[in-house]
């Protein structure tokens, strides 16, 4: 028995041995450093969550974080509350009016998208800004509420050092050939289907 | 052109009015308040940042957040430094040795799995934990490192208003039974395909 365990503890190890030469080369053959164009779309879970998650690595490692909101509204999320605690380490822009299906007005919607994108090309102009998050821009853009050449030119001209993350469904095919990192959050089984509500902490 | 541009804001309107309707009628049909469980899985990015992202919603709402990782040692994280900053609402435990291709020593991986997993378990018990992430916790499942019908069974006899939220790759079929909630973050394109390196702040 003894021996048995033995001789897998060797095998393990001995693959393990050689996986660890193979990610060590990996890893060595990396040596760009460059700001990332991060985009996080699909019709699962997580791409706002994942992009705040992105925003409290660079606290961490104390840059400045900048959020511009194209579609939400100034309603109260925890994550907001949260990040508060970070002070003018974080700038926070909710600029949306709501989903299209609340405002039900294209010019307002159009005009909203407008002054968000403003915004963003304000806080990309600002080196103190770390990491940009522009949460659904992805949806204003499927809307045509923005000219997607314009924008895909302006994200592809940021400074080198800077970070931006794009959220939102529907991601169109010419940000994604811009990005470097591109998400797709699949839904594989969600509770809404069981009846089960919105849950505070969770979705907002 | 007036003409034209009022036609289209009415077609607009008709169609966000309808969506309304459809919305409404999809929240108020969900009644059910419980804590989820989550899981995160798939093999592109966003699965522990998405679950971080989840910390943060929930520290705003003032609840205490539990965050065990399975894998990842004692080294230094900018999410961690960053929720650092909200004292003992977060407790945070790096319970692994680092990735099995590090250790390349089979027991000491199953003897921190298992310490990794009681650690789990006390957080779970404890009600002033409004959330608790099992950060690779499907890495130690997928290895057998831990037995798949305890763990399983114990995520779902957690306490009513619990929310957990299990990461890692090849997330077990048993499990995802199991959940509430599960995304698969597809890599649809990777910045270190292109030569560039794991980045400060977007990847650690």
């Amino acid at each position: 028995m003894r021996e048995i365990e033995d001789r897998e503890a060797e095998r393990h190890k001995a693959k393990m041995a050689k996986r660890k030469t193979v990610q060590d080369a990996e890893v060595a053959d990396k040596h760009v450093e460059k700001g990332l164009l991060i985009v996080n779309t699909g019709p699962g879970k997580g791409k706002s969550t994942a992009a705040f998650g992105l925003a409290l690595r660079m606290l961490g490692h104390g840059r400045r974080v900048g959020i511009v909101q194209f579609i939400k509204g100034a309603w109260h999320t925890g994550e907001k509350d949260a990040l508060a605690r970070f002070g003018d380490q974080v700038e926070w822009h909710s600029m949306g009016e709501g989903f299209t299906w609340e405002t039900q007005d294209l010019k307002r919607d159009i005009a909203a998208a407008e002054r968000a994108w403003q915004k963003a090309l304000d806080l990309m102009a600002d080196p103190s800004f770390g990491l940009v998050i522009l949460d659904e821009l992805n949806i204003a853009l499927r809307y045509d509420y923005l000219d997607l050449h314009t924008v895909v030119t302006a994200l592809q001209a940021r400074r080198a050092d800077l970070h931006v993350v794009v959220t939102g469904r529907n991601a169109k095919p010419q940000l994604v050939e811009a990005a470097d990192l591109v998400t797709e959050m699949g839904q594989v089984k969600h509770h809404f289907s069981a009846g089960v509500k919105a849950q505070k902490g969770v979705e907002f």
